[in-house]
Parts: C-alpha cells; sequence; structure tokens
C-alpha cells in the first residue's frame, strides 16, 4: 500500500531521492582513487559550510560517537569541565565526561530555557586557580528542548576565558549560524543525518591548532575515536578504518544540493519555517515549549492540549495520517511533541503537518476551526518572504558550486 | 562511460542490487514501530547465522569499533590479555588493548602461517597463578595475509583454560564454520560489509553470559561502545544512539538472500571459489602466501611475479580491467596481492578476474598461455561440485526462509 510518510522528526531527517539513489551505487574500494577524490571534496565541501580552515574528520559513526571523539581527544582523567545543559543532550555530553573519568560541573536551565551569555560569564568566574575547569561543553541546538542557544554571544565570553571550546552542534550545524573559526570553537561536532539531510552513519568533528595542542596532553583511552589517526588517514586520502561508503557518498551529493541552494538562503529557509510552524501552533492555541527570544530553527516543542497524552497525539499522527513527530525525552515523555522542520524541507512539508495535525485535534474533540493552523503558517510564512529582498530570494534557486555558494558569504 | 568494477578487495565486498535498492528506501523514524520490527528481525537472523542464542547488538560502527567494544566491555587497566597474531589485524586487537591500558602480551605466528592449536596449548600453560592473562583474543580470518586459523580447535583449548575468549571475525563470520556457543566464544565481532554483503557502518557484537559478568567488573570508560546500553536499548527495540538506518535495512535484505541460500551452501561456495583462485594462480606459477592447510576462503593473497612491483600489477588491473584488488597491508606493502571471494562472489567473478588477471600478466611481459588460470580454477571448481552430492546442491538455489535455512543445519 502507497503511504509516503512525512518524517518529521528531527534526524533522521528527510533524504531527498537523489542523496537517496547516490547511496545506491555500487561499492567501491576505500583504499582507492575514487574514495580518496570523494573524502578531499566532502572534507573541503564541509570546511566551506562549517567556516573552519581547520581539520574537519569524518567518523563512521553517529553524532553521540563525535561527540565522545571531541571528550576522549582533549581531556585527560580527572580534569574539570563546565558543561553547560538545558535538556536531554546537555546531560549526555555531561554523561560522557563522567564515563571517561573526567569531573564535569553541570550547569542546568530549565528545560525550554536558553543558556544565556550572563549564566556562562558568571559560571566561568568562578572557574579561576590550579582547580579550575579546563574546557567549556555546551549543545548549540537543543534537540530535547527546541532551544537554540545563542552560541556567537556565549563563543565570545568562552574565548575572553581562554578554555578549550567544545560544542555539540549536532543539529545545529548547517541550518543555523555557526563560525567556528571565528568564534573560536575548539571542537564541533554535527553528523549526517540532521541538517545535511544524508543518512545516520558519518559524524563530523572539526579540531582547531588549540585542541590539537590539548590531545597532545590528553591521556583519556581511544582507538576508534583517536583523532591522530583520521588526521594521518586523511593525508593520504582515507580513513583508518573502514569507512561508511555509501553515506559519504549520499553526504556528498546533499552537500552539492545545500551548495546549490546556498548557505544563507538555507539559513534563512530554517529560521522562516520554524516561525511559520510556530505561528501555526499558536494559531490553535498550542503552547511552544521553548523560550520564543531562542526558538529553534531545527524543531519546534509544544505541549499537547490539556488532558491529552502527547503520546496519543503523536500515534495518531503516525496510525491515521503517516506524520511522524517525535515525543519528549527523559523526563518530558509524554508531555512533548516536537516537530522538526530540519535539513530539506519546504513550506510543503509544514503545510502538510499542519493538514494532518488539524485532523487529529479535531479526532481527540479540540475545538479547530479547519484550516486555521495552515493558514496561519502561509500567513508568516510568507510575511518572511517579503521582509527577504528580491534578488537575495531568487538567487537562492540559482544552482552555483559549492564553492561559489560560500564566497558570496564571505 | 560505463566501466563496471569487479570488486574482488576483502570489504566492502560486491553488495547486490536488490540490496543496494533496499538501503535506498525512504529514511523512517529510528524510534518507531518500523525500525523496532527491522531491528527484532535482523537481530534473530544474525543469531542463526552467528549460531547463538546470546545477545547480538549492532553498533553503528566499522568492524574495528567492534573490537574496541570487545575489548571495552569485558577488561579492565592492567588486566593481562594473551593476543595471537599472525597479520596486520592481529595486531590491531592488540594494539586497541594497548590504547586501554590493558597489559597485551602478543604471540606472534611469521605472515602466512596459521595460529596452530598447539601453540594456543602451550602459551596457554605459562599463563598461570595471579598474574595470569584473564583473557584470549585472536582473528579467525586474517584477512592481510589470507589465513584462516583453526578456530574450533583453538577453541577447544581456550575453553579448557576456562579464560574469556573474544574472537576477531570480522571476515570469518558468515563465510566460514563459525559456533559461537558451541565452541565457548564469549564476544565475536564482524561487519557488515565482509561476508554479509551489505555496505559498511554496522558492526555486530555477540555476548555470552560469562562476557556479560566480565563487563560487571570492567573499569574501561565507555560510552558509544557501552554494550549494556545497546542490550537495555534493545528490550525496547532501539538502540542508544541514531543507527546508521539505511545500512540496518541493507542488511536485512542481504541476510534475508543469505537465508534463501543457506549457511551450508554459502560456506561451501566460499570453500570451493577460494579453492579454484588458488588453482587458477597456481596454473600460472604465482605463489600463494598462505599455509595451503589454512588458506582463507575469504581472501587469497599471492605474491607478484618476479621483479614485478604488487604495486603496479594492482594499478595495471584497475586501470586497463576495471578488477580491483588489494595490496599488502603493513610490512608486505608493495608484495601481495590480495583477491577476495568474500560475500555475494560467483565463479563468474573469480573467472572474470583472471580473465583481467592474464591480460596483465601479458602486458608485464610474463610468459602466460591465454586462458591457462581460467580454465584451471573452472576444472577446480568443477570437481568441487561434483564432490559436492547433486541434491545438496541443488536446494541451495531454492528460496527459504531464514529460519528454514538454518534449522536445516541443526
Amino acid at each position: 500500500m502507497y503511504r509516503p510518510q512525512n518524517l518529521r522528526i528531527p534526524g533522521p531527517t528527510f533524504v531527498p531521492q537523489a542523496v537517496l539513489a547516490a547511496s545506491a551505487r555500487p561499492l567501491i574500494n576505500h583504499r582507492g582513487p575514487e574514495f580518496a577524490a570523494l573524502l578531499a571534496a566532502l572534507t573541503r565541501a564541509l570546511q566551506d559550510f562549517l567556516r573552519t580552515e581547520h581539520d574537519v574528520l569524518l567518523l563512521s559513526a553517529s553524532g553521540s560517537g563525535g561527540l565522545e571523539a571531541a571528550v576522549a581527544n582533549t581531556l585527560s582523567s580527572g580534569d574539570k569541565a563546565l558543561v553547560f545543559s538545558c535538556g536531554a543532550f546537555g546531560e549526555r555530553f555531561a554523561a560522557i565526561c563522567k564515563a571517561y573519568g573526567v569531573d564535569a560541573r553541570r550547569v542546568d536551565v530549565p528545560y525550554g530555557r536558553a543558556v544565556e551569555p550572563d549564566l556562562v560569564r558568571d559560571e566561568l568566574a568562578k572557574e579561576k586557580g590550579k582547580d579550575a575547569a579546563k574546557a567549556v561543553l555546551i549543545t548549540h541546538n537543543e534537540t530535547s528542548t527546541g532551544v537554540l542557544n545563542p552560541m556567537k554571544d556565549i563563543a565570545a565570553v568562552v574565548r575572553d576565558s581562554g578554555k578549550l571550546f567544545l560544542v555539540d552542534s549536532v543539529s545545529g550545524a548547517g541550518c543555523t549560524e555557526l563560525e567556528i573559526d571565528e568564534w573560536g570553537i575548539d571542537v564541533c561536532v554535527t553528523a549526517s543525518q540532521k541538517a545535511w539531510g544524508a543518512p545516520p552513519g558519518v559524524a563530523m568533528v572539526t579540531m582547531s591548532p588549540r585542541a590539537w595542542k590539548a590531545y597532545e596532553k590528553s591521556n583519556l583511552p581511544k582507538a576508534y575515536f583517536d583523532l591522530a589517526t583520521y588526521k594521518a588517514s586523511l593525508e593520504k586520502a582515507q580513513t583508518p578504518a573502514t569507512p561508511a561508503v555509501t553515506v559519504f557518498i549520499a553526504l556528498q551529493e546533499s552537500l552539492r544540493l545545500m551548495a546549490e541552494e546556498g548557505l544563507e538562503a538555507i539559513i534563512r529557509r530554517h529560521r522562516d519555517l520554524a516561525r511559520a510552524t510556530r505561528r501555526g501552533l499558536q494559531a490553535v492555541s498550542l503552547q511552544i515549549f521553548a523560550d520564543e527570544r531562542y526558538a529553534s530553527p531545527a524543531v519546534t516543542a509544544f505541549r499537547p492540549p490539556a488532558r491529552v497524552d502527547a503520546r496519543n497525539l503523536i500515534r495518531l499522527l503516525r496510525d491515521d495520517h503517516d506524520t511522524i513527530v517525535a515525543g519528549g525525552q527523559g523526563k518530558m515523555e509524554g508531555q512533548l511533541v516536537r516537530v522538526a522542520h530540519l535539513g530539506f524541507v519546504t513550506l510543503q512539508d509544514i503545510v502538510a503537518f499542519f493538514s494532518a495535525l488539524e485532523l487529529t485535534l479535531r479526532d481527540l474533540n479540540q475545538p479547530v476551526e479547519p484550516g486555521v493552523a495552515m493558514t496561519a503558517a502561509l500567513r508568516a510564512y510568507a510575511e518572511s518572504q517579503q521582509q527577504t529582498s528580491r534578488p537575495a530570494a531568487r538567487s537562492s534557486s540559482t544552482a552555483r558550486s559549492a564553492n561559489d555558494a560560500v564566497a558570496t558569504r564571505r
């Protein structure tokens, strides 16, 4: 039976047919010239998108593996680290530290709120002297709550402290502003199945020269995630172990599509679709979980109507309308619905989501006038489009090479 | 330009079109019911093929990641381990121990030779008392030299010692006899891109009850590779981090194809094609590197003709005939050619390889009569087929379910 899904979870995100087709090409030798060309091109394209001239290393693992690499390659057992957390992924970053014997002090902000630069400044003021934290760890886009931390301003504060700066941008990179070199991020992690619109299986990790200096002193055990072996192999255009070749090929194709759109247009699209999603939800009186000022461009978390279990709403969306959204994680289970607008997503996908949501709300006996949410989303999007200057909007549909696309942004 | 490759490297192996097509299906929610069904079915099929009733855990990583999981989940810093090595992958297993502070005593046999049960017995005799090795680590099929260690007999010796038994069967499982439970293997590792004929990106790790007991005492840091989190997630038919979904789907399809053939027929095919390959090589006076008694069913390593650099031969095969073979690894670089007959490989693939090899040898001014190697390979294969009883040979082409295929073998 033909039942196409509207995959609206924050990763794996929707993968375009062209990218899926690329991933289904016959396998190649991962030690031969074709893979060498692929890896070199991928690395360059990622450097462009991640705004870094430093190393970008491709690990065959999911984003969590990349976060572990960030910790294991730069810290030592007993080192202190300051972890700012506003949700499940901040907690995971701290848990990885703990697993490795790194003494992580976790500073939590309530779920739905962002880590503000002033908090970072205050907490860093406590980290002076011999016993001070060596590194600051933070999540850029907190997928579990739909919060985007104001990384540019946080980075400025961390930079002043001189501490090592490790950023989980697994679901942030490629959909929102991120200037790895300019902001002084030492290690940044992202993953193929998020904004990049490729299948899961590849984590990308950037390493600054300062991070490599920290590597020299790090005594944590590492083998598969030993980034020095990735760097050494990269010089021969290889990877230390057999790479997830089909995901690498898919990623090259999705980066090609992204370069055609251009990073600026991609960021704008995410911002506008996220805003349209919030307006649509609000039009049917659903409460957005995140602080509006720090609402994520990747995913919107909202509370179900009163006396409705989020799990029930999610199941109806799936079973009756093939619309796949996520629920709350950890202590938020049953209390949140999370709808993603991450990666290769269009206004049509969001409108389709609202059509399913409206019907589901009616089935749950909620007083919803048909079309209200869809219309509010469309209207919000149209407003955003009007505010965007016409020539810039048009250039986004013109095919350009990855280098051109990024060059216009520099 | 249409230039199909004859991919004759020992992984990534050739992936059938049906498997590639499966891997290109639209992405699904890795927390939803479709993935749950997929993971449950995959786990059951792998238990059948790996001949174990214990846990089979699926990691989104390559085989080396699985080897690291084997070490990090069962040993502690300062533990002693006895590592038998006959090539590059034995050395890698020892290197992983070293990275984790496990005191690995490596017993090397010369490249091209197998680890014999008597050697294992002699070395284990030295491991008595308080300072004795806690675990024995060994490679089943040594891809770098084309040697298959006689694991059944080795296992009997290790079992008598009572030590923990960790086996790298990354390139052995699924193409040769392997009885994980019957032989008493505590942790066994394999990977999707080897005999399983799926794209790279997934490692499979089995854990016996004894291995789980060792886990309780293990103090090595682990997060992404913490197998207890995989076991806990598996009970909810999930994985702890985002899995390489497209590779999981591909693996399900390749296991379906393998179940149709049946494990016994697959093992016979590998044995017969390996023998045909050796006979073809010998017919043109090329020297097989491995001891014939322990020749690998997965890959055959051979020396190039005198005064020919293996790298040159490999390049000509690739550039002139789109035939992709591997070279020597580590200290054998330039001295070996490795041709694989692993996974979804047929006699036609081997004959095609020999047609390319014969032409290349002529271009290198070697005295080769056209057809000699091809004919010798075909003849050897035909002999093997005659020795196999007709009904058994025919049943291999009959479609059967995974359970049926394994049931006939039990």
